[in-house]
């Protein structure tokens, strides 16, 4: 089969036998979508070697003891535990400290025509849910996680920093919530897209007169000065919800953190279960968030095509 | 009156007339306690101007219509809000963006013979409790302050960094909450008073096998490492109090916040109450960290004395 890897720091188009673990399912990969995660691994984040990808929808073609689950088309949470953790008992094996992760850490991903997870993960998506929106399942989660985390009411004032991807679907969910979110960006094009949905887009100049004026501030942009940005916008007992992985080392006035008494909150994985009700109900349409498609055959160029400046979601397709 | 002020960065005693704020009390200071702010600001923190000095336990002279105050012994919450806001509207002056705080921000403060607050501001300190421990009644309330933030129970396993007196008060309030506190330090003669009251005490060398085994981290050494070792003894999904106002710019790896969904807590002030109500039931006694009490005429050298290492409270007296 085909897949899409990172071997020795370099991205590539490998052909490898069809992977198949013990004790795990198998399943068909018909789309898969390219997350930002996927460009920093290229980049070395994380040290993580072998086939990249974590968002997906797919067929399961064998499911060893599941004989209900072949045929069905799925979405996988991403994070495999130990299975005997403390957390892993409580089933949220998201922070289990031997989990392998999708495409991330210890185990090969969904760009690829076939990938393996244990059948546990797979969650089944309603017919009415097409491929398109059911890729964004994983992303969607990690931005409604927020509202596991952070008590979000209708008149609860949101800003979120960065009109990327990650920052735009927080927006979007987060406005399922809330009748104030302002979303801070730099692309009209990708404000656009959160303004269709009742936010209101703002091309951040860093103005003051925003300033202490959010109970909420997403950190969404994954630079920098996203943080910076995020404690000038944050009210006195405020919260800052952390939810990009970047990796340098910003420095912070902490003072303000302690005299305001501000709470910051970091911010990764949501369940999937909440984020495919989202789109069942139809409370939420991502397809215009969609850039481009490619056959996994073009997946170098998909990833040049993603790492480009106002590209949003870039797929995958497979079939 | 005598009161020991900062002026164009000095300290020194000065002479000044007894003060006379309309619609305020006036207070008789007993005794007052030297807080490590009241070195910072000699060293020109927030800009402070004026006499210093924010925890004291002083008798009522004058409080006018509050004729039933007068001769009462009291403690005062040294924010004072515009009494207008949103936040003085619900009784929490703390936060008022245009509060002055009592020998801080705008008023003078306790480092004198007397000094004048809203009699709103003053608590009638219980006869049972003595000069000496009602003076801890501010930093205290700061310390127990934390569980008003954060959930703390039997089990919860707690971290404090740092066996200044703050440090030391933060984990002797925690410890009447839970049964499993350990105060990180540099001092035998500080951890070992910690120590009397069930607390383990650790002289810190970072020792890796310390790390990510606590749910709760309480930051109240002020220094800029202070942070990152927070970090490092932290578990995942754990909490991180950041109670010291240090001025530095710490980095920090901001990506562990977000991977192991850490949350940070900013804590300044706490309610004066219950800290009352700990010392009145004899559920602590804070008498052991007075390392020396000085006359107000020498409050310059007990300055001097309070930054030396390996002293803890230093008090002054006005009888």
């Amino acid at each position: 089969m085909k897949a899409l890897r990172v071997e020795s720091g370099k991205l590539r188009l490998a052909e490898l036998s069809i992977p198949a673990a013990a004790d795990e399912a198998l399943i068909r990969v018909t789309r898969s979508g390219i997350c930002n995660t996927d460009l920093e691994i290229v980049r070395g984040y994380a040290g993580f070697e072998g086939t990249i990808g974590h968002e997906f929808v797919g067929v399961v073609e064998r499911a060893d003891g599941f004989p209900e689950m072949v045929g069905k088309r799925v979405v996988g949470e991403i994070n495999v535990g130990c299975g005997e953790c403390e957390l892993c008992r409580k089933d949220d094996p998201r922070h289990c400290p031997s989990r392998t992760v999708l495409g991330i850490k210890g185990r090969d991903g969904a760009h690829a025509e076939f990938l393996n997870l244990p059948a546990r993960n797979l969650i089944e998506v309603p017919d009415l849910i097409s491929d398109e929106q059911a890729v964004f399942t994983e992303p969607l989660a990690a931005a409604f996680g927020i509202t596991e985390q952070v008590k979000i009411e209708n008149a609860t004032n949101i800003a979120v920093i960065g009109d990327g991807k990650l920052g735009l679907l927080c927006a979007m969910t987060l406005r399922l919530r809330s009748n104030n979110v302002t979303l801070f960006g730099r692309h009209a094009s990708k404000l656009a897209i959160a303004e269709k949905r009742g936010i209101e887009g703002v091309v951040d100049v860093g103005a003051s007169d925003m300033n202490r004026r959010f109970d909420v501030v997403v950190e969404a942009s994954g630079s920098e000065t996203g943080f910076a940005r995020a404690l000038d916008l944050v009210k006195t007992r405020g919260k800052i919800v952390l939810k990009s992985t970047f990796h340098g080392k910003p420095q912070w006035e902490a003072w303000r953190v302690v005299v305001d008494e501000i709470t910051i909150v970091g911010s990764r994985c949501g369940r999937f279960k909440p984020a495919i009700d989202l789109l069942a109900e139809g409370k939420l349409d991502v397809t215009d968030m969609i850039s481009e498609e490619f056959r996994l055959d073009d997946g170098v160029k998909a990833m040049a095509a993603a790492a480009e400046k106002g590209i949003l979601k870039v797929l995958l397709s497979m079939g």
